[in-house]
């Protein structure tokens, strides 16, 4: 059935396929010591401006959100994200799982706000109770974001520069990284992006892989141990070339951001196709999720026809639900919706 | 270069390439809820005889012998391994990590044994000053073992029969199934050890695929809500496909079995061309684990002709090497193999 | 120096520490087997008409709520609570070191509220997404709350119904139980409360003991080995005898109700003697806690003559201070605060 | 009834509740911020000969040992320990639960040994396959130990240089410290065990205080934000003075030492006891544990008239019992144990 349902119900990029298939049989270290490790660690290096950033393939999100924050904090910390974060309500409690609090801060279409980001840590950093307190060691935010929505520059750096001033480090999540750099509303390269923050993930699974999310600490800090703290949490994958292969194909001749640039191309018309027919938009995305506001009464028929995710109740009435381009939507993909909706 | 270091350092079985590629840009739902993964289960449960048998498939094997425990044992209670089992030594602390202790037993070429467990929990189980202590809430082992070696039947009943008068779920860790079905020494069929453990996993990653586990409760007695436990865990994969997908391959046609009884052939040769220079084996390994005890100054020049694991000290002089073949060993490295020998 | 800074700040009720005296010398068993604990805890059960009721003595207030919250919910669940619970804010995160999340309803003078609470179930326990969010696993609120108010006894009984109906145990936190049930506003008694929950805790350390919570499991309903979860976090005291002859004295003549309600007593003055000279309450609170707004520029004369708590920010110009009263507190100590205030 | 079964069944030295008594009504701040914690805080720094140590004082031993080890090492490393020490089989898992494994050695009546520590280290800090074990993170030792034995001057010095080379900080548990330092054959003071070890701690529940453990960084070396950790571990007594005024009158004339000394006086007359009767110890303890092998015929009789602890099965027909002094055994009770051992 045609789905607009999420980034990533179909396979991968078919160049990641024939890679996987090219050096199946070609005898590899294990554990990330692969050749192909190496080659994709390079090539992002090379792609980020970071000539000493160090690297490390992980399967998936959450995992990798786990693993980073638990990583960076202390036992005693906790890790500041807007309410809406994935991590604090979609990863089933993975971050309490290891210990860490998730400190909350007001969201706005998802994002976090500098000025409040600086208000809660004055108001709390200068507090003598703090010690009963659950300290905040890190801050956490997506980008895009859950609402596919973009930080600007200016409130990217903004927000960078009271982490450094309360020595938090910054993570950015970027399980929809392409998406956020190929956006026509883009302000920001991944070099400076990278420069910006002190962790931040490249995602594969919802961008082009069958699996697998870049670690990258752009200044060369992974943390001590790393290989250590990911094997204690099972998320070290025996045949790391599995994750080496799909990145390397990515980050080569830029097929990363073509397959990125697809989805936005996609999205751009799919809005399109929903404004000619008076649909409005639950806020306005410039990167592959679009939210829209949709009557009840037509839900039944129209999930007869296609896929989608429904998000949440906007009133009595109305529900809004996401609907997701990728690397792999088509125009006929489109042709096809623009037909549904047609006969409605 | 030619490599016996260990099982998993080729890619997958080409089929399950085959697979990957022919149903690429087929649309499923994510998070295990599609299609592959219902077809590879019904094919696993009709292989094991268990037609009541609840299947998840995770990634790899920390992640699943992190998770099934953890899920099993309540807060309180730990689980008895032998002293060399994977999840005491080389999981590096996962099960400590998520707050359970692995209470040993002495192990006999990698096995634990009936009597010895029943001395233990008799032991332990009558003592008042218990609650001081960490109380066991089930039996880990692993088929074929760290060392290769196998369960006999009576040796399996014996120990299954403890863990039913103890109430104690029995986990057979099959990261290597395969091999220990296939064995020549093999004493039991699939469904033979289904019915006797209340929880075991198919290893994928060592027999043959990119990546995969699956986890079988053969009486239908998966954990509730075990997908959110999974997802807590970071073990939920996005595209489950990728894990379906193999599994289907796995079991059709009898392909699993056909590729591990390709390493057991070829363990059968390697271990007669170690005999014939005489050579002697660490212990009798009827799978495709093979641990020969070499002196020490052919090492340097060994190592540069072939990869193996160094498995431990044996004396002063001597060095336990393992030699492992897999799905992928062909003649041709054996061929290799005996020519390097011979030149030592 | 004069102190209303909190309800902690003085030792013990002088017949506590009597019978400690008294019986110093007397050989009991350990870790709770006492006989002091074996008769407190029949008074207890006596006092709550709750024949049947388990009851353990642990040491303090944080780690009664892990403890207790640990033992009930699975390892997926979280715990629902006030923003404003202790167990939210003031716990340097103890719940999520335990691996749990604290999922936060709205406040309401410290209160939640039926309708939300049920609201909140409604949308997450009908959403299909459910499986990647925490499950709720229990509801906890404190009587009387952080903010000094209590919960009437229909709020108290719809919050009871709402949790019957989706299974989730009710955790009352009686830190200040016993201002709570001698207030004048109370409308439940110790039975009536003891009915309504699924298990409750009565604070000793702010309630006349040197330290020790009761946990009151009304219905016999005490997780199994509770005795190796309170030791596993360390919580299990060598000399149980501290805990059971306290809390022997304390429900011995109705000495708790009466050194609760000399807090209740004197607060009514402190409130009287606050409203004399026009100072506002920040809320009305019918307990030993109460909150009133000062002009700052007041605050430094008045923290050179007496102890308080800084609670929050008013507006610009004005702080809300905290004055607690005791079981300890005398008219003496209000006299002095009357004149310090008209002093101002 | 008349019991040797620990040194924990009676409640504190007299002086300890005189102090409890005389500073009952004084109001203090709570946490530990109180005036008797500084005090005693200064008195033990005094009698360490360790001015620049940092103090806290906690209620329970298990406690204790999960706060210094979980405060110390970092998520992926384990603690090394003797196989019978307190931390690996008494604790319920306090330990694990806090994320960490238990490395064991081999134990000497209950002691590690220097040169098993380092050839541990030496296998395993060479081994490459170290990511996927627990790294260790620091060293565990008890004295006495859990079978009343003491390491000697060189023992440790020896065991201290081992950690030092290996950067590993020395845990020294010294739950019974007193009776350690007080025994005939102790051969190292109170400055010169601060003097070899990073942190340890002075039991004061099995030394005559009602509960009480002070932990002593030596070196000022207390870990950042101690004060949270141990809050988030439910640690945080919030009537410090309870702890402080007990501490305080241990270390005021040389209680602590006298009345440990007391124990051991009591201890060697109790051997006698035994040794003129002709019955065996299990083995050769200088402190205030002996463990003697008593025929099973005779326990029946015996635990009619006394209580003791059961140890171990010696063997066939035999079993191990420890019979406990302490601070408060008085000769009278030895009277009487002489008495029922004349009449079995």
């Amino acid at each position: 059935m045609l789905s607009f349902e999420n980034d990533y119900s179909a396979g991968a990029h078919p160049k990641l396929l024939q890679a996987l298939c090219e050096e199946n049989l070609v005898s590899q270290p294990g554990y990330g010591e692969d050749e192909y490790c190496r080659r994709a660690a390079e090539k992002i290096r090379a792609a980020c401006a970071a000539p000493e950033a160090e690297l490390r393939f992980l399967v998936g999100g959450t995992q990798t959100n786990q693993i980073v924050i638990a990583s960076l904090l202390r036992s005693y910390e906790g890790v500041l994200s807007a309410v809406t974060g994935h991590v604090n309500g979609h990863e089933a409690g993975a971050i309490e799982y290891s210990g860490h609090k998730v400190l909350t801060l007001p969201q706005h279409e998802g994002k976090i706000d500098a000025k409040e980001l600086r208000d809660w840590l004055e108001t709390y950093f200068s507090d003598e109770a703090y010690e009963h307190m659950v300290r905040p060691g890190m801050v956490y935010l997506s980008y895009p974001t859950e609402y596919g929505s973009l930080y600007r520059r200016a409130e990217l750096e903004a927000i960078a520069a009271v982490c450094r001033e309360y020595h938090l480090p910054l993570f950015i999540d970027g399980a929809r990284l392409g998406y956020g750099l190929m956006s026509r509303e883009a302000e920001l390269s991944l070099p400076e992006l990278a420069a910006l923050c002190d962790v931040f993930t490249i995602g594969g699974t919802k961008v082009g892989a069958l699996c697998g999310e870049a670690v990258v600490f752009p200044k060369g800090n992974a943390p001590e141990h790393f290989t250590s703290i990911i094997k204690q949490h099972g998320g070290l994958l025996a045949k790391g070339r599995l994750l080496g292969l799909q990145f390397d194909a990515l980050f080569t001749d830029g097929l990363y951001f073509a397959a990125a640039k697809n989805a936005i191309d996609k999205a751009e018309r799919l809005k399109a196709i929903f404004q000619a027919r008076g649909i409005p938009f639950f806020l306005a995305s410039p990167t592959n999720q679009q939210f829209v506001v949709m009557p009840d009464e037509l839900l039944p028929r129209l999930s007869e026809k296609l896929r989608f995710s429904v998000w949440e109740k906007a009133d009595e009435g109305h529900t809004v639900l996401r609907f997701c381009t990728s690397w792999a939507t088509t125009d006929a993909d489109l042709d096809a919706l623009e037909e549904i909706l047609g006969a409605l």
